[in-house]
């Protein structure tokens, strides 16, 4: 990569855009929230005052995309996402503002403690480092990760889909720009695939992954790194309709679960009816989810009831994206909890019934990182849990589950503020015992500024 | 490995193991805190009343170890890290009931919010899964992991040091007999080497490997598993005297860092020295250091006050883990934090001075887990910080840092309470706004139990 992003100079490899990263992370660790928040209303102006050079760019990706539509190699989804309006860059501004106006999530006192007279600590909320973000082809998606990584003092290195490099290029040169004040280099941009994989070795300084996109791919990454991974391969969801469901509210809730936006991670994949209730339930499900031109496969007792395809092993475990839906009759809650147990993914599953025990007992025993009750899966989403926005999604254990907002990209530290204290003196056989005492404090001192 | 434990009964294979620990999990993680604690009460118990079984399996642990000894292979040091006693036993036992009296980290409501009228969304405290440890030779350690697992709901896979083999195994032993009500398989010991590698490749089953031991070892780790880890390699922790410190104060507290107990790894490595106070501190430092036997390298400037041996740039990299320090001569609190950003480990630093906003600077510029105001490093310990006890000290960014104590084990989980909503209302041209409310409610219907 030697093209000139800037008459004159030549871009930085990737091993400089990342040490200038980290050497920004330390300085952005100490920025106030008021200039973080003014950086991201200049960001928005930028990208007001220059809507035209924006939609040129992107005329670009989607000129060249609907080439490759053309020849069959992208499909029409992919090109309608890709492509920008005044419309969306009026929402996109809307949520740069809307990112820098939620509460500061650094400098927060999580908890302090009286460890002994004048021995006190604090933990306390701060950014993560550097974090990379490997994204799909949505030109906002460049925007909205940049943003939280400003807002939580982040230092980013962002590396979106190649459809969309002409409008990430701009985009990242207009945000650039506009945070003139803010540490250089704290947003990098990188285009090419190998690029990725040299940041994936980059263990000492790029603390925190964020790919999003194939399964193929986030699996790629979490097996190609020592870097902590946050994302999600599958978005394998079950709803549950529970002897106990009202099966008018779970016919409804189903069905926007599957039809409302199959395409994406948190759209239903199978359904799961208690047997109690199969008989009564499925055909009227079934001739719904038709109406909504939704293929449908189901379990030997599926068939029974209705005419569909039949399911099979591999099915069970698979993320259509699409109008397609397994369904199987199972036993009991036990049997649906197995089920989802066996072949989830770990992301988000509901479970109808108007008996909250047995609500309880389902969401207590799957291992989903969003589990609902009486709700549609479509319901998990950064936006919705009012997280402000999300940076993605995640089903690992670790860290932060689910949509991950602000609170995701932070961390913490240990305070301690002493007297003078020596470990000696709380240690052997006259140890002086610990308060322990926890308390209502906020670790505050001055800001870092001039020597 | 086809040594029996139990006569008449082969060991399970390790892949056996973890997926009985990865079913234990599941049922673990809705067991009541009344449940999980009283069998830590009856694991205190049970090592209570059998002493003896301890102690004679030690003893052919310690006679190995001594033999070892003879030959040079071990050290002093360890062996008497191996050695039990009844003092020691005591010391472990109160361990356990004391984290069976700490308060549940599972169940707890850690945010909740209005997303609209009957549709509220709970973070909740949940265990991570399946966690494996592999540690050192302090049979201590094996009690103290599988503990803080029990109590935080938690399946552990135990891997000790083969030094401490015999002990382990009847510790082992005697928790699993005292845990006949929790779930079978709950806490699995290993004991080959290559019974941890089958592990790492377990990204599957096992959600956190908590690796204790040398640097090379942890990175081992780290380098070849792609489950999340929690640990630290390296503990190259810095005492910054200031210009405003109070000289007296900072020869005691650096005195304590280095000698109270210089194994460790929140032991000090290096003294920093503000240029303005070298001259006054650094004499009757070095003299006081001389004292208690400390070998001293130190920059040029330092050099030129002391006559002390050469630190090197490998020098100040180095853990010594003994009675050795470098010290160095700084222009500046800013020189002073450069310094630590380039050769720490990101363990613990502490600065001693009388300004707070100096102190501030310090303790927001340099980016390890724990940072302190005019107090030993050596509190850097998850008993001194009132964590109840740790599973060890993260040096990561991500999850737990510093100190890791039940809360470290733990994770949360989305539940969105609801009343058949579907997405389809709140989106598209007349989307119904969300009201995204926090409130004070705490989730907990009915727990799983019977059909």
């Amino acid at each position: 990569m030697t093209e000139n992003t800037t008459a004159g100079t030549t871009d930085p490899t990737t091993a400089e855009k990342v040490a200038r990263a980290e050497r920004a992370a330390l300085e952005l660790a100490t920025l106030s929230d008021e200039a973080r928040s003014e950086a991201l209303h200049d960001i928005a102006d930028a990208i007001d005052a220059n809507r035209d050079r924006v939609l040129e760019a992107n005329e670009r990706d989607v000129a060249e995309a609907e080439e490759l539509l053309e020849q069959g190699e992208y499909t029409q989804a992919l090109v309608d996402r890709l492509k920008l309006s005044d419309g969306k860059l009026d929402s996109i501004i809307e949520m740069v503002r809307s990112v820098a106006a939620q509460d500061d999530p650094l400098g927060r006192t999580l908890s302090a403690r009286h460890l002994d007279d004048d021995l006190d600590l604090y933990k306390v909320s701060v950014p993560i480092g550097v974090v990379a973000a490997v994204f799909e082809s949505r030109p906002d998606a460049l925007v909205q990760i940049a943003s939280l990584g400003l807002k939580s003092g982040n230092a980013v290195i962002l590396k979106g889909g190649s459809e969309a490099l002409h409008s990430n290029r701009v985009l990242h040169e207009l945000i650039v720009e506009a945070t003139a004040d803010v540490p250089d280099g704290w947003a990098a941009n990188i285009e090419a695939r190998e690029d990725v994989d040299e940041v994936l070795g980059m263990d000492e300084s790029v603390d925190l992954l964020m790919p999003r996109g194939s399964s193929a791919f986030v699996q790629y990454i979490q097996d190609n790194t020592s870097i902590p991974v946050l994302g999600h391969t599958e978005g394998v969801c079950h709803v549950f309709v529970d002897s106990e469901a009202d099966l008018g509210m779970a016919e409804e809730v189903a069905l926007d679960a599957k039809v409302q936006y199959p395409a994406v991670c948190n759209a239903v994949e199978t359904l799961l009816v208690h047997q109690d209730v199969a008989a009564d339930f499925l055909p009227g499900m079934v001739a719904t989810y038709r109406d909504h031109d939704v293929t449908l496969r189901g379990c030997e007792r599926t068939r029974e009831h209705v005419d569909v395809g039949e399911a099979t092993e591999d099915s069970w475990r698979q993320e259509y994206g699409d109008l397609e839906l397994d369904i199987r009759v199972v036993d009991s809650l036990t049997a649906a909890v197995g089920h989802v147990t066996e072949y989830g993914s770990k992301h988000t599953e509901s479970i109808l019934t108007e008996d909250a025990d047995r609500a309880g007992r389902f969401m207590r025993g799957v291992d989903s990182s969003s589990v609902f009750h009486n709700a549609s899966t479509r319901f998990a989403d950064g936006f919705r849990y009012g997280l402000g926005a999300e940076v993605g999604i995640s089903t690992g254990k670790t860290h932060a589950r689910g949509p991950v907002g602000l609170e995701g990209l932070t961390t913490y530290k240990w305070y301690l503020e002493g007297d003078g204290q020596l470990v000696g003196t709380y240690a052997g056989e006259d140890a002086k015992p610990f308060r322990h005492e926890p308390f209502d404090g906020q670790w505050n001192p001055g800001h870092l500024s001039g020597e």
